[in-house]
């Protein structure tokens, strides 16, 4: 029997597999984790498409709790379902290394993930250095360890592509408090936000001028979706700019950006962009 | 009426999405894109599990005679289908503006790719830097430019996906000349030529005892399909390792693995690697 682990895709119900849809249908369970990423549908329109019940996983489920989820799967198949890729985020290697442990079979069952849906921004793909996160910054705590990886990605030519912080299951400490278990509404950050916080980020490094008025940048909004946005120029020129629902994620090029890559980006460079006037 | 690129992922016909395949149901023709990578199933497989008539779009097709393939894609749907992800091979972005300088609309369906999908290593996909291709060397061509990324890499201490150059329709130029089109039989560089290569370009290198001795090395081949094989060690302890049939592809770590990387990485350590005795 196995444990499948199933990459979902991007966008709805229809980005799964043909491979992904014959386990899901012949597992006896179905869990979802989606708390690392979202679909664009409700779990009960997955339900339906797929024809089974589907049980949500919480991040206690996955990282502390991962028996609830293999118990049976030594005897029956059960399926795991993941938004993207199962293996690209890191979430889900530890249910793996439980899973072996136990002597439950897994497979895993590819699919899309923002990784490489990054790729859309007319960027070639082997020209990313190390993926960074940029986390919500809070009055107290505004890390900018990701500057440095951004900076040494650039010292090589190098794009970096940061995914934003997602914020789900906040627990509202005021309600917890007073003794009722009360969760914040989910907050997923956007190009705007990442933006500025780079801008933050960015006095007394070397590279502050350059990145904030030489450097492409690229804002991504619903990779893989019918409604997907993608918009190029200056941090500064971004700053501003709508993207829409979530989930958002943001390139800053490298210092040069290869005359084949500039004419794919060229159809998402905002109207008056510097890159736009000067570059071609 | 659009232009659908469409994402085949890395194994069958089963891994097309669901999404894909209600575009390829309604395309008027269906090109397929399969020399900068394959699947393991024969066309006519595809043909029969998709109800559609494919024709093959040979390299001299999409890159200079895009025309063929837009053809008729303003007044009807037509698919072109791509191993793995469309976006992630620079093959294909080139059509794509072609497509918009016609004013043709196009859709790329994502899916699974093998930069991706080498997050089966059990390394963090994140800290990887720019992805190389090692070029199968002849006698009078042996350029180690690769090299350079690599090292650049592993300053930054991030892992280095290496893709293994792959030869089809190459001309058979001893026919040729005779005046008969003739082509030689594809090839796909094993896991073992990679590690000939990078061990041929390593004399002189700075790194060169740290990448010989100290390095752990991922091999693997056939990413995604049911007997898909991956094997760490050192580059000697990889060296002589058979890995089977077609597409290998190579990962250089960083030179500190990362502790949970390494836990997820065990399962593949080869017999007797130094890497099995000393780091656990």
């Amino acid at each position: 029997m196995v444990l499948y682990i199933i990459g979902l895709g991007l966008f709805d119900h229809k980005d799964i597999t043909l491979r992904g849809l014959e386990a899901v249908k012949k597992s006896e369970r179905v869990w979802l984790e989606n708390y690392t990423s979202i679909l664009h549908c409700p779990t009960a329109e997955l339900e339906e498409a797929y024809g089974k019940k589907i049980e949500l996983a919480t991040r206690t489920d996955v990282e502390s709790e991962s028996d609830k989820i293999l118990r049976g799967a030594d005897v029956e198949d059960v399926s795991f379902l993941v938004v993207g890729d199962p293996v690209c985020a890191t979430t889900h290697t530890d249910l793996m290394i439980r899973a072996r442990e136990k002597g439950i079979k897994t497979r895993v069952i590819h699919n899309a993930s923002v990784m490489g849906a990054a790729g859309s921004s007319g960027l070639h793909l082997y020209n990313f250095g190390a993926t960074v996160s940029i986390p919500f910054f809070t009055e107290g705590w505004k890390p900018t360890s990701f500057m440095d990886k951004l900076e040494y990605n650039r010292g090589g030519d190098m794009h970096t592509l940061c995914l934003l912080d997602i914020k789900v299951r906040e627990p509202d400490f005021e309600a917890m408090m007073k003794g009722k278990e009360v969760y914040l509404p989910p907050r997923y950050m956007t190009v705007n936000q990442a933006v500025e916080q780079i801008i933050e980020s960015l006095p007394a490094r070397e590279s502050e001028f350059k990145i904030l008025e030489k450097t492409l940048c690229i804002g991504m909004a619903r990779l893989g979706h019918d409604d997907q946005c993608i918009k190029a120029g200056t941090l500064e020129e971004l700053r501003e700019e709508e993207f829409g629902g979530p989930l958002h994620c943001f390139i800053v090029c490298a210092e040069e950006v290869h005359e084949l890559e500039l004419e794919a980006v060229e159809e998402f460079i905002v109207e008056g962009s510097s890159w736009k006037t000067e570059k071609k």
